[in-house]
Parts: structure tokens; sequence; C-alpha cells
């Protein structure tokens, strides 16, 4: 972890194949031809380089850090050593979820470079939502890589030498934290120097909801849960852009953000890039019936990953609980299946109310905060676009609020519908 | 940390004078002239060599850890890192609660062996509790201690990258949080190797708590909570033979337990073995109105530890609220002092419910598992000690299940009176 950076240079167009053409990983895929490579580069432009590099054999992906946020340049520097965070991150999760993420081919530490499969034909699911499409295994993946990450990841399933060497590990990852531990949950909640809000309509709800106490206590217990509980290997920034789907599979990228933290975090976050992008399509789809048809296809994901999630997280409970918590000795092999079943039930409570919790504060920062997402930012009319915002505003005031008191994903959806009905400006 | 051991060779009252002779921070108090050096071993057995060193000039105690328990032999190997563990817990709860430690003046990582001041003529608390003796400031100090080292030792506190170190550095403390986990969280809920009570009198009592599920979910939750919530710095081994006490002052010692856990722990294993103490009388004073003068005693001093805890933990959130978590920036800096207040009655009930289900554990442990405590230990009719142990698991038990749901201190002392009054067999 101390080595990145010492003889570190960023990679470009030119120097890129002869810089990999030594590298075996690199050739067995591309061939020993460099001369025939082709890279261009793709990075959306926030953090890191990322090239597509081709050869007639194959093609790669080269994602390297930069010693700073792309997006604002050396003004706000960041570690090289999220290249080596993310890496371990993406190990993890292919042996936990096979196949749910790019596989790792190289990473060179001190060049904090990953190359790693090209995942093509595939998009970014963000853009497919944002066109209006829908995606039949997109909600059976999403919940089976949160139960199964989440799962072996944590004290019910590790050996506990091994998760706590991992929550030390991790425990580096403290600049990446860091923009999370601001950017989400504090500075959306006071008038912060990086906030923004696209439109002076969205003033007296922002006013509003800056002066509420209840929601700015119940952040702060979340954030508290972010930084304290370490429950769990975490992708740590799981939005609708970290998601590549093709027609019939998903695959997880970029963990950078990756940290040890509570199980509701990933799931959470997830949930609210679909909740909002429910409440985003009157900005994008004009006519009412495919309208509606979508946004109610939009929760059924929801649903669907939420149910998933819950299976899947219930399976490997009874048939993988190899970790110091709730042992088997202690339950089952008593004869106390129902013990074990209790245990899982409160769980699986305890997840679902932080996750209506982290939801509604990604709900917030994504209208308040810094970073905004496409769905919101590429509606042009101003009133229309403060309505879909304020709606979602709303809805995630009454997740962080009341996260401990909705009877189920129903009653979520309920609430969404009826707040999708009414104007909340 | 990777140094320990490569030339270990335990102390022994023959070599000690030769080996510490060369050190100037031990020189600086003894003087040069090793030859009139006097050691003595007085370590109490479990898991390490303690010696007293005097010179005319002065005094130091010398403790240095040994490769397995020393209680059990080598057949339970226990790593000598616990001493640098040790050494870091001493000199940061020094620095968050000055004088309520024993001053450390030299460590040497290699012969894991730490030389600290010598507390004299300090006893250990719970022999002055054996003897039935009252202390005028103990409870002020422990309150103090707990809600200092809790409170400084977090994210309320620390600069989080300094938080997230240290995090990292404890983890490494895998062993002796093992012997916690298994022994105080897991054993005595069945019927596990190491485990004794100390007569067939508790048998009936002690198979109705195995089979509990309800008592047994709730403890796992807890253990959970010891394995996952990084809240703060802890003693870890908080009882009361962890505190020595002259007339006038109070002292912590043995922190090699230490872990960043859940801010309960501490307090809960402290509040748990005066409870025990109280629960114990009948096998100490025979004299009915002595004792009861007596038992109301220690529950003063637990009303009064909590209160004090509360007092100035609510003092250090409002004085010292430096770190990320609940920010003044958020709060007071918006005329959101109430959102402050809020959030400090909702963390001290956390904390509250947390050290009561701790404390519940930590009764049953003790009484049903491989450690016991000399209260119960000495009471020498079996029939009277299983009277008084018995009382202790039924608290126990109405503290880890019942946790949410007392209204305060003195609701708990109320069900401790009645159980003390109750034959409980």
């Amino acid at each position: 972890m101390g080595k990145s950076g010492s003889n570190y240079e960023p990679l470009t167009v030119e120097t890129i194949s002869k810089r990999l053409g030594d590298i075996k990983a690199v050739t067995d895929r591309l061939g020993t031809d460099t001369g025939s490579w082709k890279a261009k580069e793709v990075g959306d432009g926030n953090l890191n380089l990322v090239f597509i590099v081709e050869s007639d054999k194959s093609s790669v992906i080269v994602k390297q850090a930069l010693p700073y946020v792309r997006l604002v340049g050396d003004s706000w520097p960041l570690p090289l050593t999220r290249a080596f965070f993310e890496n371990h991150a993406l190990t993890r999760q292919a042996k936990r979820d096979p196949g749910s993420v790019p596989e790792v081919y190289y990473f060179d530490e001190e060049q904090a470079l990953i190359v790693m499969e090209f995942l093509t034909p595939h998009v970014i699911l963000r853009h497919l939502l944002m066109a209006g499409k829908k995606h039949p295994t997109l909600a059976k993946t999403m919940g089976e890589f949160c139960a199964r990450t989440l799962f072996r990841g944590s004290d019910l399933s590790m050996k506990t030498a091994d998760k706590k060497a991992d929550v030390a590990l991790f425990a580096g990852n403290v600049e990446l934290c860091d923009i999370t531990e601001n950017l989400v949950f504090s500075d959306p909640y006071f008038d912060a120097e990086m906030n923004r809000h696209t439109s002076p309509q969205l003033d007296d709800i922002v006013a509003r909801l800056r002066a509420d106490i209840d929601l700015k206590v119940e952040v702060q217990h979340l954030k508290s849960a972010f930084c304290s509980n370490t429950e769990t290997m975490l992708h740590g920034d799981l939005h609708t852009g970290s998601i590549m789907v093709s027609d019939d599979e998903a695959k997880v990228i970029d963990p950078e953000f990756v940290l040890y933290g509570p199980m509701g975090l990933d799931i959470g976050m997830l949930l609210a890039n679909f909740w909002m992008a429910y409440f985003a399509q009157p900005g994008h789809i004009d006519d009412a019936e495919r309208r509606d048809d979508y946004q109610e296809w939009i929760l059924s994901v929801v649903e669907e990953i939420w149910s998933v999630f819950c299976d899947e997280f219930s399976r490997l409970w009874r048939t993988e609980r190899t970790g110091i918590l709730y042992e088997k000795t202690l339950y089952e092999d008593q004869g106390h299946m129902l013990a074990s079943e209790q245990a899982l039930g409160h769980r699986l409570n305890a997840i679902w109310q932080d996750s209506l919790g982290f939801a509604g504060i990604e709900m917030h920062r994504r209208i308040l905060g810094l970073a905004h997402i496409a769905e919101n930012e590429t509606i042009k009319d101003e009133d229309l676009r403060a309505d879909c915002e304020a709606r979602s505003l709303e809805m995630g005031r009454q997740l962080v609020v009341n996260r401990t008191r909705f009877t189920g994903m129903e009653a979520v959806h309920e609430l969404a519908r009826i707040i999708s009905r009414e104007k909340t400006r």
C-alpha cells in the first residue's frame, strides 16, 4: 500500500501499448503485436483515467487512478491508494458472488492501475433507465449480489481473524470514506460550499429540510453507523451508474469507495437510485400510460431486489452460517431452530430499516449536494424538474425519519405513489 | 508489532535487575545500584508475569506477557502482542483521562514487557467489596473514566483518520477478542467444554437459561455489536478486579483486552460486577442490618457511576464535540441547539440499553462459564452460594432480554431488590 506513486506516471493513449506490452496477463488477451493495439480514453470524467485497449484478438479495460479528483483538478487531491482498495474489493466480490464484477487481469500498485474485463455490449444502467427500457434479470442479479457480498463479507461467514484483518485493511481507505462522510451525510443538510440545487423553485423545501431537527438527528445516527458499524465489506457507492447491463446480465463496477460498514448502505443507495428514477419519469416519458407502466416496472424491480435479497440472505443464513455470530452450536445443534429463525428475522428487519434510512439520505444528497444524477439534470423544464426533485426530497425525508415504521415494501411504495400524485412544492 | 518475541525471554526474580538495569526510564526511578533492587513476583496467575521491583529510592511494576495463558499452561497459547496493545491502550487512556491509569515508564515490544507505576497502598477493588468496605470517590472516578475514554476515543472527538488508524491498529488484538467472543458471548449459553457452575443446585436454572430462545437471540445481537460496532476504544475487561483503590483514589489497570467496540461494553461489565457483589452479600455479611446497608451502598455506587457518566459525557458532548458526527456546523451553528440535545439523549439511551445487555451477559458468564468471581467462589455454604448465583443469573436474564424497557436505574434497582428478596431456585 505504501508503494503507490513513487514512480507513478499517468497513462496516455500514446504510451499505453508500450507500457502494458510486457505484461503477460495483458498480452495473453491482446496478443504481443502491440503496434496493432488501439486505445481510447473513455473515462466519464469524475475521478479516474479509463481506457479501452483493443486488438484483433480481444479487448481490455485499463483503469488508472489520478492523484486528484479529475472533475475538479489538482486542487482536490485524492490518493492513488484507491486503486489498491478497488482491486481488493473486486477480487473479494468475485469470490463472494462469482461473475458479478469484471474479472481483474492485472493490478499494478505503483501505477495505481487495474487491467480488467471490458464489458461489452454493456451500458450503464442509469442510461437504460433514462431511456425507459426494461431489463429481465437485473433485480435478481442485484438482490443476489447484495445478499452474497454482505453475508459472505461479514462475521456471519468469515473467520473472525480474516474479517478483522480486512476491517483493518479497508480502514485505510480514509479519503474516499471522507468524501462520503462529508458529501453524503453532512453537506446536504446545511448551506455547505459545494452544494447546489438546480433551481430557486426548490428553495422553500430545501430550507424546510435544513431546519428539520428530527431529520438532522436521524441522519447523524445513520452517519454514525456508517463510521462505526463494520458489519461487512460494502461496495460503498452502489448507484445505478455503478452497474452495467447487457440484454441479459448485470455487472457491478467501480468499488473504490469500498469500506467495512453497515449492511443497509449498499441496498439503500441502490433502492434510492431506483426511487429517484421513478420520481424523474415525468421529465422523460410524456405519454401517461407508458409512464405509469414504466414507473410501476421500476417499483417492481425494487420489490424484487428486496425479496431476492431476503431469500438469498436467508438461504445463506441457513446453509453457510460458519462465522462466530449466531453459531449453530448455540441454536440448531441444541434443537433451537426457531432461535436461528428469530435471529434471522431480527437481522433482516435491522437491515431493512437501515436501508430505508440510507436510501433517504442518498435521495437528498443527489439533489441538495455536489453530485447530482442525470435523470434529474437532463430535465430541461425547470418547473417540471423541481417537481420531480421535490418529490424525491419528500420521499427521502419520510424514509429517514420513519424508517423503523414501515410495515414493508408495499407501504413504502404506497407512499411513493401518493407523493408522485401530489404536487409537493 | 511483528517484533514481539524474536529474542523474547521471560523475566525471573533473579534476572530482572540485570535486564532492566541499563534502562534509563527505570534507573531514573530506582537508581543505578541494581544490586540493592528487590524484586518479587506478584502476578495473580491468570495471564502474565507481574513483578514489583523496589529500591530504597522508589518502586516500579514490571508486567511481562507470557506466550501462553499462565493459568492453563502452554496448551493455550496467547500472543505476546497483547503487551503491545496494552501499552497503546494505557497511553491513550492516560491522555483521555489523566491520572486514571498507572503511568507507563517504559515499553519493550520484543520482550512484551511494560514498566509502570507501582500503585501503593492500593488494593484490588473486588477485595474491598468482599470486605464490606465503602469508598468515597470510586463512583465519581469510574463514571468520569468511562465518559472520557469512551467519548474521546470515538468519532465524536477524534480526527476520523486517527480513529480509523486506531480501529485498524487494535483490530490486530484478535486472540484476546477471541477469548471474549467465546468465553463471554457463546460458551455460557450451551454446554461448552470449559464451562462450570459451582453446584448441582444450579442445574435447573442453568438448563432453563440455555433453553431460553429469546435470551440466546439477544445475546448474539450483543455479540454482533461487540464484533462490529467500532464506536470507541474500550478497556475490554473492566471488572472490579481491573480497578485498584486507595483510601481516596481509584485507578484502572490491565487493558490488554482493549478493542474498538460498542460504548456500552465497559460500563455494562463494570455495573455487572457491582450487581454480582450486591447479590453475593448474603455470603459475606451475616448481620442483616449491616448487609442491607452495604447492599444499598453498592446500588448507590452504581447509580452514581451512571449519573456521573451521563453528566460528564453530556459535558464533553457540549464542549468537545470536534469529530465528524453530529457536527456543530449542522446543529448549534444553525441555531439548532435542540438537535444537539436530542441527539445526545438518543445516544445516551442507546448506551444505556447496550450497557444493561452487556451487564446481563457478564453476570451469566461469571457463573456459567470458565472465569468466576471471588465474591461467589468464596462462599462456602453450597446452598447459600447457589442462592446468590441464581439471583445474579435471573437478574442477568432480565437485563439482556428487557434492556430496552427499563425506565431508568431506579427501575433496575427495584428489580434487583425484588430478586434479592425472593428465593429464585
